[in-house]
């Protein structure tokens, strides 16, 4: 038999994902890559967490949980609303998950029907549009401008050309870093609200903004879905364990789907993770690598001709206009890796339309990792 | 805003995850309940697989992999099939997956378009059709009647009334334990091929038949779809770990769905899941609790006038037909966790036309459990 391929298969690529491979592949042959292509903290998840893994490893056995998570886990999580926001989060509303990628498709299945129209920004992260196209899903790509984060206006413009049924947004914003001002979220809210679009905040860049304290955007309602994750400032991105918040009435849809999809989150990760909210000396100064790191691609891409074209306000990422070298990122891309030895992502990963004028160099790498590559590429452009 | 609910969130609850819930709700209250709900091994993963998680644990970060696995593991892998079964398989055809959960996810995604025809049996294990129907498939039940497993002719005449894009069978079966005869395996595998139909084979009970040895799918052919995984034999479903082998053409659409859905399985189950092939001392050990447990059910469940309506030739389940004490097994099954505290799974999981009449007992625990099982329905079912 000839076997069956999809149409929805034909999704675009996550670059960034070929791009680790391909620096996965050179590693192996013994080349020394620096990745700043993936969204990958360098350091180790907290001591705290790496002992409660150990621990539950030689006690016995490590098995399927509840599909909604584990009491302790999402206990803590509940707590993490009350500590770090003054948010109350009644633990029935939180959900484990496996990573944020797994909150992100579950949220989609759950809430949305093949057709339904959900926007997104346009730079965005990627995953985000293949996985609502896999999903029959309209994509529907607002393109940010010069604004650089999603506005109210923005989004009421889009829902009058046709009606939305959803939106989901991420600040701080991947790959631009950008952060909605906190007026401005509550406007887009607000506005969500009356034309009846439902909305999805990305938090998994809180705690790694460098100009402005978090703000969750369930301070503005039980109506609305977060997503969060223990992948990027808890430094657990091999873990796949991350979670969200959601209104009652979505807990048993998604919980059905959670069932038969992903049966659970892994055990190990869940237990470990419980330890990860007492972690925050150590990931603090994680955090100070970053803002180091920002302080020299601040400074040191521009010297390289790679214009820094979006705000750095949080995660860690640079998103820079390369068109002064190139008008093929994907091309620039490639020989950067195998000319340089300085792996980055593409532009058109979170642009399709613009993408090929810019690149997004991930700084979540040590100093002297950041060092070198900036010295690598000085070498290769010249 | 109302938050929206999509349709397609309407899918069945797998109703052994409700009864695990549950099971784990009343300990949690300090009740003994013994859960024979899950097919979920007591049996510690192997002593080497716990190791080498410690040591990964101990020398540093626990990442994101390539999309499609570690090369580590997708060797050792294709090494399995030369040497469990003689069969080749090029290690670039082996696709790691977040337990066999994520294969069934991408097999489908990757394969089938909305609307097309899908067949499982009945029963059958239900996130087959769980999943099938989230994501817009047509479910096409083929029902087993006294046969007890798929065979070519049922497979024929199912695709004479309306064509199939695809079929996916598991051998040995859950809940049923029935294992398809080598030639009648063959047999279905050139019908399908004759008309087209593409082929899934779930063979996550392999190693685990007591009566046969194992044939894999894979030695009949490269056009066709094999899933498997770390959780059954291995005893590692709370790691989240699994793989598919798949044809050459499958490889890249499954990477980019991979990619955004899922980034990569767990990477400290993968490093861990390299030794589980090593283990076999231990496993096999495990699987001979499984005989002695096997003889004590084939013997005391007809005692207990819950008559075994399935071979179990393989894996851990006893398929009971309970209509000698009820016509509504949902019920059966909730009155037997709160009077005897003892869990098991209503055939409506399996078999949403006749499942009422049957139950799913899964013997993976001690022999004790099982013994004490025992006693406690007797006790209850005077």
């Amino acid at each position: 038999m000839a076997i069956s391929i999809s149409r929805r298969s034909h999704i675009e690529p996550f670059h960034a994902m070929d791009v680790l491979a391909e620096a996965n592949r050179l590693r192996q042959q013994g080349l020394d890559v620096i990745s700043m292509a993936v969204g990958q903290p360098s350091g180790a998840a907290p001591i705290a967490v790496r002992e409660a893994a150990v621990r539950a490893l030689s006690t016995g056995r490590i098995g399927y949980t509840d599909a909604l998570g584990t009491a302790a886990l999402r206990n803590a999580i509940a707590q993490h609303y009350a500590d770090h926001y003054g948010v109350e989060v009644a633990p029935g509303r939180v959900i484990v998950t496996t990573g944020s990628s797994a909150a992100f498709n579950l949220a989609f299945l759950a809430m949305f029907d093949p057709g339904d129209r959900v926007a997104i920004t346009s730079p965005g992260y990627p995953a985000y549009r293949n996985i609502l196209a896999a999903l029959g899903l309209e994509v529907v790509e607002i393109e940010l401008g010069d604004a650089g984060y999603l506005t109210a206006d923005l989004l009421e413009q889009t829902h009058r050309k046709s009606p939305l049924a959803g939106v989901l947004f991420a600040s701080p914003a991947n790959p631009t870093g950008a952060v909605i001002p906190s007026d401005e979220l509550s406007r887009i809210v607000e506005n969500a609200r009356a034309l009846a679009i439902s909305v999805i905040s990305d938090e998994i860049y809180h705690r790694l903004a460098y100009t402005a304290a978090d703000v969750t955007a369930l301070g503005l309602g039980d109506d609305l879905v977060v997503i969060n994750s223990f992948s990027k400032y808890y430094c657990m991105t091999g873990w796949r364990v991350g979670w969200m918040i959601v209104p009652d009435e979505l807990v048993r849809p998604i919980e059905r789907l959670q069932q038969s999809l992903y049966i659970s989150a892994p055990e190990l990760s869940q237990i470990a993770a419980c330890e990860a909210f007492g972690g925050t000396a150590e990931l603090e100064a994680i955090k100070d690598t970053y803002r180091r790191n920002r302080e020299l691609l601040l400074r040191r891409l521009p010297e390289l001709g790679l214009r820094i074209a979006a705000p750095m306000d949080g995660a860690f990422y640079a998103y820079c206009d390369v068109s002064a070298h190139t008008n093929d990122s994907m091309e620039f891309a490639r020989r950067m890796i195998a000319e340089a030895h300085v792996a980055a992502t593409p532009g058109h990963d979170f642009d399709v339309a613009n993408g090929n004028r810019f690149m997004r160099f991930s700084y979540a790498g040590s100093f002297s990792e950041m060092e070198t590559a900036m010295d690598r590429l000085k070498r290769w452009l010249r």
